[in-house]
């Protein structure tokens, strides 16, 4: 009988990827974002890689994780939560450590959540490697063999801000802070990668203001669905009347209010559609929430979610209440971006593009960088994840790392290189 | 890149197994039961195995599927509903065929689901047999190493009536019809299978003997759980009784009464914990049954929840809503007991031992029946589901089924040959 691959190593590198000036509610991106690359190496001379956020916090927990899974079967899926609370020293009922974010609640499940993931994912390349399957084939086949993905348009400045202690990334894509910049960037976006679909970030500026930049992107892509998610960044009082402004042009709003109870009145006076990544990212969080109505997409993200078979997990339970799916991104690289390529062809019920912030980070650590075309990513046959990893290039992102000492991402803290002033904007803030 | 094995042929092997004279609300099982093998066989050469219910309805289903996954890779597993709905000619918006039943509401989708679950895990068999691993690592791996079951008490016969037109299989446990018999049968059971938890099935007595039995076996075994199962038998007035009458004797209650509302009546007046596989059989009916605090454990069943995926799905749905999980059964063979032996170890929030009828099938289709020890089997880390389909019990199995013609399984018709005026007594019956 063949034995079951054993994992021998597992490293954890954290690097820093360029980032653009990209704006949101909290203040703007930083030059560089950190993020994880997770390796496991099994006694079969396989290897497979995964991704995640890359902050402190997250790469102390996965540090402790790397060190417990050597010695364990790399299938040994469904224990890796439990090993990865007790190697962090977690227990199960610690409370929520920062109750407001981009990404909602922070808390240990949250954190514990988006390691295993990387883990979790690193597990199906090297088994997919082993066995000669697509890491699709491991989670039941895919159901579909292209997976659209929408334009991801930012507002933003043409450059960072002047006052960083290092040399900052550049780019030519130019400052888009009115309508006619967001067109030309979703006219580029087109242009390059043939996305059919666009999601604007919003709460930077006041409502109205986006509310005409969808207007113009609507009047240029007339046939297109549009998003626009200023990350609760609205009052209910303004999410209504944005949503009742832009009626039938937007897709779904994401996050128009911040928590449950100002969705589920926008949802209640609207009868809008709206979608979160900010007030459900837990399962604990899905009972009250689907219980007021105050959430018909959820945005899945296999990262926070717990992994590619916890966003199945996600999947099923919202076809059961009857809301609906779509994926979630945050700045990424090519590991994570196969990764929700092979869960969203698994998923019969995931009907929106994905977002992805990809075309953003211009930098990967693997041979081949995916690109869009057609607005869509073809599902890799491959065996694994269908990704090569580039030693070269990940090194290179890893001694950016170490020199330059950025540690977290803070949006806040990047805003105050441009206006020494800015503090973090209480929510609502429009 | 070693290719994807394809599904080359796919059969569906109708048998009857022998049942003793089990009692029940509707009446009592019959001499024979119906039950469907499938195989896969790959174009590797090898071959997975699995079982299903095997009523008429079942097997014209299952013979629609298994033409038309051949040809598929032995991973498609996504798509597999679908492919059921469409090669049934069935359609989504079919109404339901009948309302009342031991196993709850009858519907095209749970018909479906009931055969598509043999075809997934006669592919995960045949998957872990190519790749080497067992199928409880294709799940991400077990996180126990033995699964508990529940001795699974009937009043019964010591015989079949008289009156059938063929030979009746016979057995020594002899008559249990009351308290002593009911003891007498779990002290065998606890002396062949060490089993240390006891579920009576219960609505064939008045309630007050059924409360008397469930009294003597906990007087004769003070440490082990009871449940007592009345298949929706009970009034709700009823049910309330028996439930203050037995207060913490029970480690919850099975379907006390029939339908949502009546359950949710008995929930509220006791506090009780009851479990169901009557009005929760289904995922849509999931919302309103957990918005009712109608079911605070749902019996999990692979067969009619759609397969070993869904179990985990709908494991992961009841964890989110604090509901509790343990697991049905129905009269079935070693390659549905490997299988649901399997799921059972990989589900994390399955914390009651198993229901399992098998004790009460001494024949079977695998080489290397199972035997329960301690009341739990060993989970197999050999290749697939860890058994061998004996072709002989198989054929002999089969033939009794061409010979007998017995196509479905009816309780009421069997009660009517040994009570010519029964008819299906309406519920609640007691």
């Amino acid at each position: 009988m063949p034995r079951v691959p054993v994992i021998t190593k597992a490293t954890v590198t954290p690097v820093l990827i360029s980032d653009p000036p990209l704006l949101n509610v909290l203040g703007v991106h930083q030059p560089y974002a950190p993020r994880l690359i997770v390796e496991l190496h099994t006694d079969d001379g396989a290897s497979g890689v995964g991704e995640t956020y890359g902050d402190s916090v997250y790469l102390k927990a996965a540090e402790s994780l790397a060190a417990a899974v050597e010695g364990r079967p790399v299938t040994a899926l469904n224990g890796l939560r439990d090993l990865a609370y007790e190697s962090a020293g977690f227990t199960d009922d610690a409370p929520e450590f920062d109750p407001a974010g981009l990404r909602g609640r922070r808390s240990d499940e949250k954190l514990v959540r988006s390691v295993v993931s990387a883990f979790e994912v690193a597990s199906f390349d090297a088994l997919g490697k082993i066995l000669g399957l697509p890491v699709h084939a491991l989670l039941g086949g895919r159901i579909r063999d292209r997976v659209p993905y929408s334009a991801y348009l930012f507002y933003r400045w043409a450059e960072h801000p002047e006052g960083y202690p290092y040399e900052v990334p550049s780019d030519d894509w130019g400052e888009a802070v009115d309508p006619a910049g967001v067109v030309r960037q979703a006219r580029r976006f087109v242009e390059e990668y043939g996305f059919t679909s666009f999601k604007l970030k919003g709460g930077v500026f006041p409502a109205e203001e986006e509310v005409e930049a969808v207007r113009a992107l609507a009047k240029a892509f007339p046939d297109a669905p549009q998003r626009l998610d200023p990350n609760g960044g609205w009052s209910v009082e303004t999410s209504v009347r944005v949503i009742e402004d832009l009626g039938d042009l937007l897709e779904y709003a994401e996050d128009p209010t911040a928590g449950l109870d100002g969705m589920a009145q926008v949802r209640e006076r609207t009868g809008a559609r709206l979608a979160t990544n900010m007030c459900v990212t837990g399962f604990d969080e899905i009972p009250e929430a689907f219980g007021l109505d105050a959430v018909q997409v959820v945005l899945s993200d296999h990262h926070y979610w717990g992994g590619l078979q916890a966003t199945r997990e996600l999947a099923a339970i919202c076809r059961t209440h009857d809301v609906e799916l779509s994926m979630h991104s945050n700045t990424h690289l090519g590991i994570s971006l196969a990764a929700m390529t092979h869960v969203a062809s698994v998923v019969p019920n995931l009907n929106y593009a994905c977002d992805s912030h990809r075309p953003w980070q211009t930098e990967d650590v693997i041979t081949r960088p995916h690109r869009f075309t057609g607005g869509a990513l073809d599902v890799p046959d491959t065996p694994g994840l269908g990704v090569e990893l580039d030693r070269d290039a990940l090194g290179a992102l890893h001694e950016r790392w170490l020199r330059l000492g950025v540690r977290d991402r803070d949006d806040v803290a990047a805003m105050r290189v441009a206006d020494p002033g800015w503090t973090q904007p209480p929510l609502p803030r429009w």
